[in-house]
């Protein structure tokens, strides 16, 4: 059993999709990492800053899932991070209606005295120097490192990106990201370039596609579970991201057999997030119905050939 | 070993890619499924029609390939179907630019005597009516009817599409055609849609993102290897059915987790025609190659989670 750092986001999300809309409900990247990692039986620690608007009660919930939220700064005088969005019909892409930085403009990040020592530590999506100022307050060199990032860092803070890009094990990217940040079209290939930009491990995640871990010139594919309806995918990547993170935390294992199995984790638990509004499903989840999906996995890409 | 009936195209093509161009090559539905399931060591027979300008020995070529081409009628006075095309930089779409019907205006397809016996018969894409033609010169029922289409006929002739797919056990459609076909955006809601107009069994292609099988609730989901560039993407769809089906006949078992097998196989072919312009790659694959293959399909795809 390890300690898992989680840094990220947390913050109130409005959501449209085609199935309605919400009102500012539980929200940001170290919510849903830390309620994906809470299925790992691991001590896990959120690391983020919140506005004194923001309900004890969304505090009390992350707690109640085993995540150490000592971590977890309250500004009183000021506001949580809000940001809400449209997704068009597809589901597939979605508008930023409302950004509010509020807290996060000035957000140091401090790992809890504890945590500093942590073996696995996943940079949720954040300024790339937010990143790197946790990685500085590690006492112990960290056994995996797995840094989350965006389009929007590639084209605001495309060196720091890069210097925190160096100083990370695996990096969890999606193809448009992928290509945006390699100019190469073939996953392979920008793979490859990322591989050669420090990180030993590249994630690209699909969406509905699935995902593809890339080590060397070694390839997994976990797809994405078919679904008859993705009723609001908001978090599913940072889902993803704290399935994996959790997994490795949990068998403390990073050899590229053990990480199949943790894109497989990740995706199963993503595979949930997307069936309700926000952070619904993945409050409710039973250890039961991980393990059900988990087999539904299994059968929907195991197959029997005999090979000589 | 099982008797497989392949009736579709046989075509000259001219294909337009980023990496180049070529004269008119050969091409043709029937052609790429053949030359997949001569892998197989199965009776298989190309039902066709070419013209007098159809060199021997592109004839000779689909023989040597253990592919009886009896049912390939050549009129001498009429010229051979040729297609040309031009794909985007992106590999995922193409421009039509010439459609010559010619001698396929008129195509009767006439079933070999020795062949309206077979377990397995491959309906590549053409007219619906064409390809019930076929079905109606069986003298015994075949244990299984692969169904290809295309959007072409969905808006041309729906009517006698319908009327095929009724009496089929597998079609293979690519995404876009299934959503066309259904009116449902999700696969999943699509497959199931197909499968109430009469095929048990539903495979759908995302080209790229692998192929999907439905069977009732069952799904299987087979990715496609990543590759590092997509040459000419021509005759995948096709190479994928005739690996599908040329399995199917070489092992006579159509239970899902043997069709989870076929699925494989076709996209292990896939994966190789892509590689070269036209048939150039098929033409010269060993078994060794797709052996290895099938081996890097494995290790893409399998994983040991200990589920209690």
């Amino acid at each position: 059993m390890g300690k898992l750092v989680i840094v990220g986001t947390v913050a109130f999300d409005a959501i449209e999709t085609p199935f309605g809309k919400t009102d500012k409900i539980l929200g940001g990247a170290a919510t849903y990492i830390g309620l994906a990692a809470s299925h790992f039986n691991i001590d896990a620690a959120a690391v983020s800053v919140v506005g004194g608007d923001f309900p004890q009660k969304y505090l009390d919930l992350l707690s109640d899932n085993k995540i150490d939220v000592s971590g977890i700064e309250v500004v009183n005088e000021g506001k949580t991070f809000f940001w809400s969005g449209r997704y068009h019909n597809d589901m597939n892409s979605r508008d930023t209606l409302t950004t509010e930085l509020n807290t996060l403009a000035d957000f140091k990040p401090v790992v809890p005295e504890d945590y500093k020592d942590a073996e696995v530590v996943m940079l949720g999506n954040l300024h790339p120097l937010v990143q790197s100022s946790v990685l500085d307050q590690m006492t112990k060199k960290p056994k995996m490192v797995v840094l989350d990032t965006m389009n929007f860092w590639m084209d605001c803070a495309l060196e720091d990106l890069l210097n925190i890009i160096k100083r990370v094990n695996v990096i969890t990217i999606n193809d448009e990201e992928a290509r945006q940040l390699t100019g190469e079209y073939s996953l392979v290939v920008a793979a490859r370039k990322i591989h050669e930009m420090g990180p030993q491990y590249v994630v690209i995640k699909k969406g509905e596609h699935g995902a593809l871990l890339f080590h060397n010139d070694h390839v997994f594919y976990a797809p994405a579970l078919p679904l008859e309806e993705v009723f609001d995918p908001t978090g599913a990547g940072d889902t993803f991201a704290g399935g994996f993170a959790g997994y490795i935390a949990k068998t403390d294992d990073v050899s590229f057999e053990n990480m199949k199995n943790a894109v497989i984790y990740g995706s199963t638990l993503a595979s949930f997030c997307v069936e309700k509004f926000g952070t619904e499903r993945m409050q409710n989840l039973s250890h039961d119905e991980v393990h059900k999906r988990l087999l539904q996995f299994k059968q929907l890409t195991q197959f029997e050939i005999e090979l000589g």
